[in-house]
């Protein structure tokens, strides 16, 4: 495609932070046409920047202004190639959705865990590139966890392939692991094999009012003892998180009867009839004797689960609605989770009087969606325009916490400045080592991560 | 170290299989230490060999025959810097050894799962090197999935981190999973951040009689829907694999009152008070109803847990006694083991009439070390004088099967050449670009691996 207006969907994402030109939108059917574009643009140095679903946050997925690069969307390699229940395993193609590979485990009685809010139009390859986390790393892993295999385009047109079903396999280097979250910057991820796990036949969902970040570490491992590899989510969102939603989202009731400064959505999966909810109980009742808990609601539907989980999914939205909110995804040894959003708080506070931290997200992998609202009533604008001041604060705070400024969204554009100051100066040493040997040319992505 | 008496140690491995020379023996107290060797060796052109416990079953610790490598011993780092429960996370040096890694994470009320029969002698660093697999795969994964970041010494004398806590971090390439499994040629490592997992509350552990491997693969997929993440492992083995055992490993008694043709040893881990043994009854009680199962002990004490478990783990010894014994370690989808076992044994039997295959090992996993047993009384030299052979039927058979010619073991000496016929061209290609890229004048395990 070369029409600006074909184009156009390509050329800018979700939240409209970036926008670019194109010398044209290439959709390849195969993984050989994908490696027969990067082939030729190897020769011709232009520059491909892959696409999946055009889901990311951070601009990965973007041309820049040049209009010299190309555009190489995978959504047309859609195909599954085969689902082996028996071996645990599938393979897809990149431009597979997320929502299609969850279904497609399924309908073969076993379950894909990867999960997050744009599972509808985000592609596996774009999982994969990006490294997605999602609601169930803590006991799954992130998207780098969930491959056994891929397929990958290489700069000069080569095809490698890693792939099959394999659960061990110690022949040399893991190259899969090098292309997984390199955001299409050392090749292009044509299809994957993919693990596949028992489907849980019993889940808890449970909601409950904490008093405090301390105690949510405690009911943390309090749970985890429990329930061991069956917890398979532990979310965290403070009161104003949750008034923001009741404030905005159509339906969202608050679950429990008094207010409580914190609060926790845990999930727990069982195998065997009835398990999760007589693990779920157990460890309720415990912590509630042990008075780590306020108050708790464990979900006794289909419906009142989903309904907990919304509480939690809208917070984006809801904060969006409420007016300009700055974000950051960031995280740190999850001991430090307590001790980060009390300093983060007391720092903003005394730079950024009446802004409104509404930090959320997913405690159990250490992981904070450290969102910060504007004062209430101000102006959007004048607090967005200290985007850059917010972040330096509260990333510099993560590097004194020795934490990632970036858990699971990636660099892309958004932080590749930041990324080359906070890294450490060896690890990006051969970060670009390894970029020049896969890429000599800068072709792959150019201008994202590195 | 360079007397010869004092070096002795070092230049051979347990099987004794390849005996070195080396310049000198050197062991570092700390990773700056070690980074300043090699930093030497670089600008001298001196080959290093890394070694840790010194257990390795492919050559890959062992110096040529040249005497102008030199042998870099790790046991010197054996500090345990930091164990930190809440974050579920600690951080060793390369020479603490496996079961002081486990002690450590007990002492501190946590499970670390990787668990392999050397595990007394063996260390961190060689475990993560070589991505040492073991007992607990199947609900765990292998070393490379226990580490959360390194600590490594590169060719040239600078000393890489991504030591730390974090579950989640997508800021750049994965350099940690780059150098796991690399079996020191691309540098060396020198410390490990490792995650740590709730201790198991209840386990069971179950020996059970088959007809077949079908209906072990039938019985893995029944449990693994009845245990979910709680199955820890599932191991099968022939009535002849038992009978070697019961010959020659004094205390060994057969568990069942009448032979099998192949037996399962499955243990399966709860996290409140009785939870595994109800889960592996229920699991056996419908296994037997559905006449997956002929037979089946469960154990009622740690005793006899232990009891069965050396079944297993006496494999290797029986096997030796018994006389000549020809190894491989391979794996295929999971899917794929009995029509495996079934065309290999059909394979050898027309090539080596007499000989006796005698497969075992991790199932859950794909993961078989299918070893074939000289004919009863032969002479065990002629049988071994074919060892060449035998592999290249096996090796064979699983090229045809989609399988790994070394699931757990790695690469070293031992397969090198084999490695080179067998692995994907592209993936060999690559792997020598980044072997090129981090070790510019190949002096990390010179001959190991590539």
């Amino acid at each position: 495609m070369t029409d600006p207006a074909d184009m156009d969907a390509f050329l800018s994402e979700p939240r409209d932070l970036y926008r670019g030109r194109a010398l044209a939108v290439i959709k390849p059917s195969t993984a050989a046409e994908v490696a027969r574009v990067l082939a030729l643009c190897n020769t011709q140095g232009v520059g491909v920047v892959p696409q999946g679903g055009n889901t990311g946050l951070v601009g990965g997925q973007t041309p820049d202004a040049s209009g010299r690069q190309i555009v190489l969307s995978l959504q047309k390699l859609d195909r599954i190639r085969d689902v082996d229940p028996a071996s645990d395993a599938m393979t897809l193609e990149a431009g597979v959705t997320l929502a299609r590979a969850q279904e497609a485990a399924e309908a073969a009685d076993r379950y894909f865990p990867l999960s997050l809010a744009s599972e509808g139009s985000c592609t596996i390859g774009g999982n994969l590139a990006t490294n997605a986390g999602g609601v169930h790393v803590l006991a799954y892993g992130a998207a780098r966890d969930l491959a056994l295999g891929l397929e990958v385009a290489l700069a000069d047109g080569r095809l490698l392939s890693t792939l099959g079903k394999l659960r061990k396999d110690n022949t040399g280097y893991n190259l899969t692991q090098l292309f997984i979250g390199s955001e299409g910057t050392l090749g292009v991820i044509t299809a994957a094999t993919l693990k596949l796990f028992p489907r849980p036949r019993s889940r808890a969902v449970a909601f409950l009012g904490l008093d405090s970040p301390d105690d949510a570490l405690a009911l943390l491992n309090f749970v985890k003892e429990r329930a061991g590899p069956g917890l398979q989510a532990f979310e965290i969102m403070s009161r104003l998180g949750l008034e923001l939603v009741l404030r905005h989202i159509p339906g969202a009731r608050d679950p429990l009867a008094a207010p409580a400064p914190w609060y926790a959505l845990l999930e727990i999966a069982g195998f065997t009839e009835g398990e999760a909810e007589r693990v779920a109980d157990l460890a309720l009742a415990e912590a509630l004797e042990a008075e780590l808990v306020a108050d708790a609601t464990l979900a006794h539907s289909l419906d009142q689960a989903a309904a907990l989980w919304r509480l939690r999914e809208s917070m984006s939205e809801a904060q969006k609605r409420e007016g300009g909110s700055i974000k950051h995804d960031i995280s740190v040894p999850i001991e430090r989770i307590p001790a980060f959003i009390t300093e983060a708080g007391r720092r903003i506070a005394a730079r950024f009087p009446q802004a409104r931290p509404v930090p959320f997200g997913h405690m159990g992998d250490g992981n904070l969606h450290y969102n910060v609202s504007q004062p209430a009533g101000a102006d959007k604008a004048a607090f967005l325009a200290r985007w850059d001041e917010m972040n330096a604060l509260v990333h510099g705070l993560v590097d004194a916490f020795e934490g990632s400024i970036s858990a699971e969204h990636g660099i892309g554009r958004l932080k590749r400045e930041l990324l080359a100051e906070t890294k450490n100066p060896v690890a990006l040493e051969v970060m670009r080592a390894l970029k020049k040997t896969l890429d000599p040319n800068g072709v792959l992505n150019p201008g994202k991560l590195l």
